[in-house]
């Protein structure tokens, strides 16, 4: 599985996703699942994966055009005019990709599928942020579903639900997110360490912050033990029930 | 799906189910998923099911011999010597359901699956909680592991991992049940209200306390509304992420 979570904020938009692949609970391994397709100037593109591993990888490589010689690399999604069409140009690649994958004459045990959240802003657009499907269709984030989560995300979806506010800052945000993804590690051995941070800045049409989260990171350690403190106050705060 | 838990406290234990059944969004019912048998001074036992409705109302009408005429039934869950026996026999005839339901000869297009947690004790023997799998095996639960989840289980599990002490009140272990069963039904629309609770009270040997939580039960309103606040103010005394 995998874990990863996009938040739309007033301010910009905040990546985060895990790094643990894995074919039964014997064979696990770290990839990437963040990538991201800047022009500073022109446009920001970040892209998080969340699937069958070679989908989302070949879906990567088309987009870069790694099937053309280097020289003649020139990926279509660092020129589509705006977010809408970068959304459908990956939405149509991951499409193609997954039906290669299944028209091979014989019965596969594993699906194809893989869903993505694509998030950044083309210079002259608005910034936006789209859940895309393996169907290759897609949504929108709106001021009433202002995040996505793809992967494994009901563990870590009532914090998000309960402390999402769209006028966070960044660092707010962020602790948003190591909470909701230590809820999500602390209960499913398939979402691990490290994670992948990644800020977008609204109208900066550049990279923004950038971190790996790794397992000895002093910030990540504060927030899980302090999280359960302070989950422990929270519920003893709360009146107790009586029998009636 | 369902979402029902059974904790063991060192006083005693305590079940708490929802009772939305579902097949489809469009086709709701509320049923009650809560059994108890009990003999004053020789037995309680409790079970909760989830899992096929068809499935799960057999198995218990198979408990309850409703084979037989009145007058003929003698539930072997009264008298066999143990919660082993007990656990072994609902195991059995879970099992016998789902093979008959399964051999009918046309391919269906739901499973037959359904997973008990049974827990109470047994006159001369120690109170024990059992999960029984579709299979009609099952496992105890033990000092590692003293509660059991079934159906939806993933929302409510962070306060339960978290919050969860063997030394609680009936009352404490109340309060911690409707804060996860509350977090798993602000997300998941087929785990509904209203709630059974159920206390039995470790070497009692009889029903212990009971109660009904429907939609307008001030206390849950109480906790639902609290919960966010109290999450608000925890996540807030974390401290905040600085960039490096």
């Amino acid at each position: 599985m995998t874990y990863c979570v996009g938040l739309r904020l007033n301010k910009g938009l905040v990546f985060m996703s895990d790094t643990r692949t894995n074919a039964g609970v014997d064979n696990i391994s770290t990839f990437r699942k963040m990538y991201t397709w800047c022009a500073p100037g022109d446009r920001l593109m970040t892209i998080m994966a969340a699937g069958n591993l070679a989908t989302t990888q070949t879906v990567v490589s088309m987009l870069e055009e790694h099937s053309k010689a280097a020289e003649d690399r020139q990926p279509s999604i660092m020129k589509v005019p705006s977010m809408f069409e970068v959304a459908r140009l990956i939405g149509e690649t991951v499409r193609e990709v997954i039906k290669t994958a299944s028209d091979n004459g014989h019965q596969s045990e594993s699906t194809f599928s893989a869903t993505f959240i694509l998030g950044g802003q083309v210079a002259g657009g608005a910034m936006r942020m789209f859940l895309i499907y393996p169907e290759g269709n897609f949504i929108e984030a709106t001021d009433d579903n202002p995040f996505f989560q793809i992967g494994e995300h009901k563990y870590g979806k009532p914090i998000l639900v309960r402390a999402y506010d769209p006028d966070m800052s960044f660092e707010m945000a962020t602790k948003l997110l190591y909470v909701s993804f230590d809820s999500t590690l602390k209960s499913n051995l398939s979402v691990g360490l490290p994670l992948d941070l990644q800020f977008y800045e609204l109208d900066s049409l550049t990279r923004g912050y950038e971190k790996r989260v790794v397992a000895t990171d002093p910030y990540y350690s504060k927030i899980s033990d302090g999280w359960s403190d302070a989950l422990r106050t929270a519920f003893n705060s709360l009146p107790d029930f009586t029998r009636d």
